[in-house]
């Protein structure tokens, strides 16, 4: 059967654990790493600054900050690659990125999947089957206490700050802190900055709290958790109770999905989606009875 | 906007709670109960032996015990009629009630989704997603304490028993314990019932008791329970830990389930699905960028 050429845009926490992964992933192959500049990266792989280099390529995952997703996937798209993003802004800017990749998808006979992670991603899925199953009733997502990736690469981008990590507290009902531990560049004004990071539209809705330390290594716990509940009822049974949990090392989690995630762009009609709008079967591999006489 | 018109085949547990929760469905509406003899049933609502009576329906919800959904379903589907089942045998004998209801339904123009419920169903679902975020490693289903509708049936069917509760109970790691509490018609052997019972492929691969009882009230206790659990690894992190839990009124679930499945169908290609081959968001109502807005 003829493997799934994957390659891997990034080489950060993702990239990094979506190529150790794609090696023990059976139904697909590693075409390479794309990185804007060379220089010390993997080694023994195929590292390049375009994909062109690979021959050809069915998905390319991209494992880059969320907010240059709009600009990097019609890069792929219009090739007739598709793509597997993890974008993380929800609501509205949501809504429009799927729709501006729907119709570069379409045009490039290729799909994107978008918000490919596990939130949003899998955890949109549990949201939406908890509602399927209890229509009438209140949902919570708690995260952490843990790291959050997007938000320390977020806190990493503003200018002064030589490094970031985001630790995302759970105060319950949705509700969060976030404590975010800075080390600063030679010269930068803390008050400033921490103005910055509170301003910005990833940390308005939370209480957050900017910490400024000299060593950022004892933060870097890469685990991260997340519980949704849904209290609900379903026709005249109310109290019906549903929870998930996971407790898991992100970065690992993230890139594991994404590659489920490029295996279904195999399986998709051209255009985008986002994970809650493919067939949950077409995430693994093998044919759907094989899946079905396992796991059904 | 035109409501979605669902009739109800059988009226038992599941679907005394589909007919309660379709009134509280806005984009549907019940257009019958279907029985097989009319009597002591629902009052306020059209009830007959046959869908014609109805007037147009676009989908059958089969509250019926597993075992006739293979001979019903096809009834509906023949007539361009979407059907949902609660079909709850796995493995096998699932592939090939999907296989054959596909075919029926091609050629009807119709959908039908079968094993929509919460087990075979939603859970299903919830194993494929643990097993794409994590795809090495250990997935156990424990179920229970509480009452097994299908098992329940299928001991009540049983020539002799006048009446059966099936208790589930979670002995961990995916093993069970089944107490069967019968009541017994006048004459029947005991011995002879329960060697019956424990014969049964429902019941054979796990350890059965099988109680006779003179008053099956204080047992009809309709709260049942999942829990899964997945320890599995995605690429070099191991220790990814994954749960789902719910504690719910089973046949309101169940029924529920069904009901949102029923909206799926209006949104699929002609043939037959298990609930993993749906996209999750054709459960919900509304468009999918509402849904997305809102909980993805």
């Amino acid at each position: 059967m003829k493997k799934i050429r994957v390659c891997v845009v990034g080489y950060g926490n993702v990239g990094r654990e979506a190529v150790e992964a794609l090696g023990q992933t059976p139904d697909m192959e590693l075409a390479g790493v794309i990185r804007r500049a060379t220089g010390e990266g993997p080694t023994g792989i195929p590292v390049a600054t375009g994909v062109e280099s690979f021959g050809p390529v069915d998905a390319a995952l991209l494992t880059i900050p969320s907010r240059i997703v709009p600009e990097a996937a019609p890069l792929y798209l219009r090739k007739g690659i598709n793509t597997i993003d993890g974008y993380d802004l929800q609501g509205e800017a949501m809504v429009e990125l799927r729709q501006n990749l729907d119709r570069l998808a379409r045009e490039g006979s290729a799909v994107a999947v978008t918000g490919a992670g596990w939130d949003p991603g899998t955890d949109s899925i549990i949201r939406m089957l908890f509602s399927a199953i209890a229509p009438v009733g209140i949902t919570c997502t708690d995260f952490g206490p843990g790291i959050s990736m997007g938000h320390s690469t977020m806190a990493r981008a503003i200018p002064g700050v030589r490094d970031a990590v985001a630790v995302t507290l759970p105060l319950g009902c949705g509700e969060h802190r976030r404590d975010i531990y800075v080390t600063l560049e030679q010269g930068a004004i803390f008050s400033e900055i921490a103005a910055k990071i509170k301003a910005d539209p990833l940390f308005k809705s939370s209480r957050t709290e900017v910490i400024r330390v000299d060593q950022l290594t004892p933060c870097k716990n890469r685990s991260h958790a997340v519980r949704i509940t849904r209290t609900g009822s379903s026709g005249s049974a109310h109290n019906q109770l549903l929870e998930l949990k996971m407790r898991i090392t992100n970065p690992a989690a993230a890139a594991q999905i994404m590659i489920s995630a490029a295996r279904a762009t195999m399986r998709l009609q051209p255009g985008s989606y986002l994970l809650g709008e493919i067939p949950p079967i077409d995430l693994l591999p093998g044919s759907r009875e094989a899946i079905i006489r396992k796991m059904v």
